[in-house]
């Protein structure tokens, strides 16, 4: 007996600590949060924008559902108004409108072929219509399950396929007579245009996020990040460029195809491009982080010998950054980079003049493993700048594509609108701290 | 005139040539179709049984819903049970639980708040409800809106965000009396605990597809292609590591995390550790990207020289091969790796051969050129054997937080149990073809 009075005031008091330790991390949670409220709100403060957005749709189309209840006009329908704002809104006009259209279109052909399964069921009579129901039921689910698993339906068309579901089954089981069903279906198609509207103009017409518009500025930083890291500045890079942007990249091109012309984007606009840029851009920086790893690798080749070396590989890699910065700016401004530019001279010249020093057999006479060394980082230097190089022709591509507008005369002497300059200013602020990074790590 | 004719006679011709070429493209398309489904269907069996299961359980609540319409139970609420079993249906088993629980709760809790925000609302008279009511709709969804962009919450809650929000409006905003509204939200949370059960029986117990047991072996895959490529066999490597991969690991370890234990897997099992080794697979992965670079670049050391460096490369790469293979197979038959396993003895010496090969000053007298190109092959190779020592104690670390079992003394002498032989073998039978790749690519 006593044994077991210890035992269970041990492991009352047991229970005691783990009350306590858990709400000392309650606490701290508790604590930290509007910490991370403010990080979340300052990382993109459109968010807190696009909340108030969402605040205002459903309380439109709620105080819509609450009069018609008291005035009795769609009836319980009027809720799927609310239903579909909550639903359809997203934080850019693409999601937006590729939800809303995939939503109304689906609930419209569903609701006729849910009609039509429901009348074709009426027909043999009442004890063969369940069985009917259930088979037509089962068909269609399991085909549009399967449907859903085709990679390109997944992308583009999953939530009208999850829709379209939804609505042949409510419509063609909801066991009233046709024309009950008729207008059930009326009701719903009109409060859900109704709530469909609503989210679609609220997020078109009060501050608009474009997809189009951040996958553009997202292609373009993340150029500017290879540049900088050419021209110097290689610290920042490897932070920022993570895993999940990639896969950001290729949901943003979906929504953007949603996008109707907007500022400086048209009609078609190739953006299946950037997804080539993009990839470009991450194959680059694979290759810039193997260099990366081998500049703070523990073999260093020593400060005084391959001076020449050293000068060439610093010249090769900054020419490079300054000709990815200008493409980078260009894309950002979409205007046409000029193939023949004085920095993409300048970083072939440089270029050329590694690979000649390299197979000359430069520092004759030194030690074999800062030989080695020295080499290692030359050849996966080439690699970057042959990857940049691929790059340059993709954007020249896109530039063709996308009817990039030409330079003004003046502009090209080194003038570029203000507008330009500042955008450019901006995105190199924060990487302005440890320019001779580079010249450190190879000495 | 007769110019108008022409135009419109020829836009008239080039219209009808725009449709001929549409239908040519349609017929192309359904052309594929069939090839296409087929395809979907071999990439994993089990889409088609998924297929089927959905199919089952929306059947059922749709017969539930059409008879409950003709003997009067829940009314209208009924289709509830439809809609929960279409939307909380997933292809996992740990999908499908964290949409139900997610649903399930957060319908519970905002029909409370809903409830509690009408009641109020109610108190100070008729005129200032719709005012009071729109204010609380405002504010719950702006807030709501805002905490969905919180990283976190956006990973593992965003969809009982979604119902939380919807639930809160629809109950709120509902204009009926106290009464009404109590039994309103009874018979809503009732058809959804009908449609989430099914959803979740159907999922659970006819062929259910685990998220946890498929992260387990994505990851183990990935390992062993990393293993291949070291062993010999490079090619098959880079055609199927895409980036995807990466993010369907992390959404796999948020539907892990909502199963229950099953199988081989306990409660608490550390999913998280999965995202670590998946990591440095991929950053492995990177490395042995730049290495492939460097092997097929154009300059290649001739057969003849550096015969000692090409043995040595050889054997570092093959038995770090083994050594890889070995864990991964440690991995997917959850059995502990042992620390003292000839493997890693062999493959630790053949890199340090390497390194002492290096330093000593291989290939005297032969052409810089190719020395270079073979330093930089091999500092390459040194840092993707770095880290596969990192993925092997992640892996070690893995082992001990997950309890894997230690393997029975006569297996540990090369008897495995035929369950793990088989797996073995069927995994290396896809890349099986060309054994001499690297051979020949750095001969």
């Amino acid at each position: 007996m006593e044994a077991n009075v210890v035992v269970e005031g041990r492991s009352a008091n047991s229970r005691l600590a783990l009350v306590k330790d858990s709400i000392v991390k309650i606490r701290s949670k508790v604590a930290e949060f509007p910490g991370k409220m403010k990080k979340v709100a300052e990382d993109d403060p459109r968010r807190i924008v696009h909340s108030f957005k969402v605040g205002l749709a459903i309380t439109l189309v709620s105080l819509f559902y609450y009069f018609d209840h008291l005035y009795v006009g769609f009836g319980s329908s009027a809720m799927w108004a609310v239903l579909t704002v909550i639903v359809v809104i997203e934080f850019s006009v693409g999601a937006t409108l590729g939800k809303g259209l995939n939503r109304g279109l689906a609930t419209f052909l569903a609701g006729t072929l849910g009609f039509g399964a429901h009348h074709l069921a009426n027909l043999p009579g009442q004890e063969l219509q369940p069985i009917l129901l259930g088979i037509f039921v089962f068909i269609l689910a399991a085909t549009v399950s399967f449907i859903r698993f085709f990679p390109r339906m997944k992308v583009r068309y999953d939530y009208g396929l999850l829709i379209f579901m939804l609505t042949f089954c409510l419509i063609s089981v909801s066991g009233y007579r046709d024309e009950e069903v008729l207008e059930m279906a009326h009701k719903r198609v009109s409060t859900i245009l109704i709530g469909g509207f609503t989210a679609i103009f609220v997020c078109i017409f009060i501050c608009p996020v474009w997809a189009g518009e951040d996958l553009h500025n997202l292609v373009a930083n993340n150029l500017e990040k290879v540049a900088s890291f050419l021209e110097g500045f290689g610290d920042e890079y490897f932070r920022k460029s993570s895993e999940p942007e990639s896969n950001k990249a290729s949901l943003q091109v979906n929504f953007a195809r949603w996008e109707p012309p907007h500022g400086r984007f048209r009609f078609r606009h190739p953006w299946k491009q950037y997804l080539k840029i993009g990839s470009l851009t991450r194959q680059c920086a694979y290759r810039i982080e193997a260099l990366n790893g081998c500049l703070n690798s523990d073999v260093q080749a020593s400060p005084e010998t391959c001076g020449n070396f050293r000068e060439a590989f610093i010249k090769a890699s900054s020419e490079t950054g300054k000709a990815v910065k200008g493409l980078a700016s260009a894309m950002r401004t979409m205007t046409l980079p000029s193939a023949d530019c004085p920095q993409t001279t300048k970083s072939k010249n440089a270029a050329d003049n590694l690979k000649s020093l390299l197979r000359t057999g430069l520092c004759q006479g030194i030690d074999i493993v800062e030989i080695l060394e020295v080499a290692t980082v030359a050849s996966l230097l080439l690699d970057v700048l042959a990857c940049t190089e691929k790059i340059s022709e993709s954007i020249h591509e896109l530039a063709s594509l996308a009817h990039f507008k030409r330079l003004e005369p003046d502009e090209k002497d080194g003038k570029p609108d203000l507008d330009k300059q500042k955008q450019v200013r901006q995105s190199s602020n924060s990487i302005a701290s440890n320019h001779h990074h580079h010249i450190i790590i190879i000495e």
